[in-house]
């Protein structure tokens, strides 16, 4: 039987109450083991679900680096400390992201090769797995040597979790000649071409949904941008489409037959449907869930760490850091 | 009377047919004046229209600036031309972008205290003015110098484009926080808190539609990225919903009630009424519509190209990077 998954239930917009909701729903629903960290006293009722007791709880504005290295009975540090220390397949974290970055790089590590983990995102592709974006945001200056390794632990990620034979990798550019782009882009280029990873070439902002790639790769401020632009792209279109939808009688009619045709496409596009974003490169795994998830993001995303486990993505990323120790 | 506007007549997927009707159109429907430039034995019938003859044509895949350089009796290179002699009050083409902006800057030449143009894209804001991003392409690689001018450039232009008495900036970053981004950002950051430029703070990706600021200022890389994520995000959801609306007779008959409310907003959204992109700090104006333009993108990019003239762009941006010399 799997080791249980670490949720912090002090993390969170609606934590601990839906957070815990959440994981009773994962137990309940997708018949996973859930171990709660968390506050006794600040949690309520844990449901039923096993507690691992601490004292601390970092903040959504705590800084967090030097609210991980204080706050050392925190439920972030806890979670990790669980993983590290094999009592735990992975962490699920809804709360600060800085801080859960940090408490996973800090205590789990890196894995042998790694210069910086990254955060992996899944953009959904309809009809088909979604693609993965890296780097998410956890390094807004990046070196080619670190795209490099980016593209190697997504697609190491992606042919793991998504059963993708030789997943495609596409790097994120202004143009799809070589010659477009920055230097680092340009240079990142060139070692993707040379890396035996499948690489695709360069895609543009406009092919990220749907993707023709499995992976994305860019530095994690243009990655960062990008996404946000997607969500605020996305939350901008619906609230216009809901407020034509509202405008007399016969709008609303037609909108109430409308809703069982746009209702799936919606879910497939909602935030709280994907799991949640990935830290990739360390020695365990930990998922960062959105910070105004509800129980139905914290449900999928232990429902992702849970699959990324069984899928043995972090043996995987190991082998795709140091090809030569796999065979 | 304003001077006509040079229109490329070869420019773009469907010139020189529908870029001949919509300057007919702009002619008809908006009272301006325009002069075709174009190859007459390419051209067909000008409809009546003043044409400016010339001999070559720089195509979609031609090199930007090796094919303005060479061609110099291209029709692109003759807009430009007739712009910095006084016979033409902008140019507008929907053809090669890199060649447009090439012959816009070596024959009109820079505003004194230019280091480099750079491009505008208006970003629609549903009940008010769109927001200008900068650069939207231009220069993948900037300087925090380069970021400042921007700023400037377009403030000034949106000041006198859209009648704001302050246009409020804002600079794309990953969080709220100075702190935040990469040193591009930071330093930039410092460079327009001390502006004197009624600057707003950080913006991240999501804050870009609708906008709390009237510039949105960034690198071009990231500009242009961010710009084609927002174009590929409102394609994909558009044709997702129009999917939907086409299952059956129940769907195809709602979503038949439902277009008269969603239209207006189809609109607002669609770049063709936006009137294409504008490249800023140049000795003359020149408007860069998308490749794809239609009759009605064409006439729209007309329209703002006299409006531009109309406002004084050109005076208000040499005053604001030159302020010295403003009073």
């Amino acid at each position: 039987m799997p080791l249980p998954i670490a949720l912090d239930a002090m993390g969170g917009d609606f934590a601990p109450e839906l957070v815990i909701k959440g994981a009773r729903r994962a137990v309940d629903e997708l018949g996973l083991e859930v171990t709660l960290v968390g506050v006794p006293e600040l949690m309520g009722d844990p449901l039923g679900l096993p507690v691992v007791a601490c004292t601390e709880v970092i903040a959504m504005d705590d800084e967090p680096g030097s609210s991980v290295r204080k706050k050392k009975d925190s439920s972030l540090v806890r979670c990790a400390e669980l993983v590290r220390d094999g009592h735990a397949s992975a962490m699920v974290s809804a709360g600060n992201t800085g801080a859960t970055m940090a408490a996973a790089l800090l205590r789990m590590g890196r894995l042998p090769g790694v210069v910086r983990p990254c955060i992996a995102t899944p953009i959904p592709n309809p009809g088909r797995a979604p693609s993965t974006m890296v780097d998410a945001g956890a390094n807004a200056e990046c070196t080619p040597e670190m795209l490099l390794q980016f593209a190697q632990l997504a697609s190491a990620f992606a042919g793991a979790r998504f059963s993708i034979e030789s997943p495609s990798v596409g790097l994120l550019s202004i143009g799809e000649e070589s010659s477009k782009g920055t230097p680092l882009v340009k240079e990142t280029h060139e070692l993707l071409a040379q890396s035996g990873l499948n690489f695709f070439g360069n895609v543009e902002g406009r092919d990220l949904i749907p993707a023709p790639v499995d992976v994305i790769v860019t530095d994690g401020f243009t990655g960062n941008v990008a996404l946000k632009t997607l969500e605020g792209a996305f939350k901008f279109i619906f609230s216009t489409i809901l407020t034509a939808l509202d405008t007399d009688e016969a709008s609303r009619a037609a909108g109430q037959a409308l809703m069982p045709y746009l209702l799936p496409h919606v879910t497939t596009l909602s935030p709280e449907y994907q799991g949640g974003a990935m830290l990739l490169g360390l020695k365990g795994l930990c998922v960062i869930s959105h910070g105004s998830s509800n129980d139905t993001a914290i449900m999928n995303a232990l429902r992702v760490a849970a699959e990324m486990d069984a899928a043995g993505v972090v043996a995987k990323m190991a082998l795709a850091i140091r090809p030569d120790q796999g065979s």
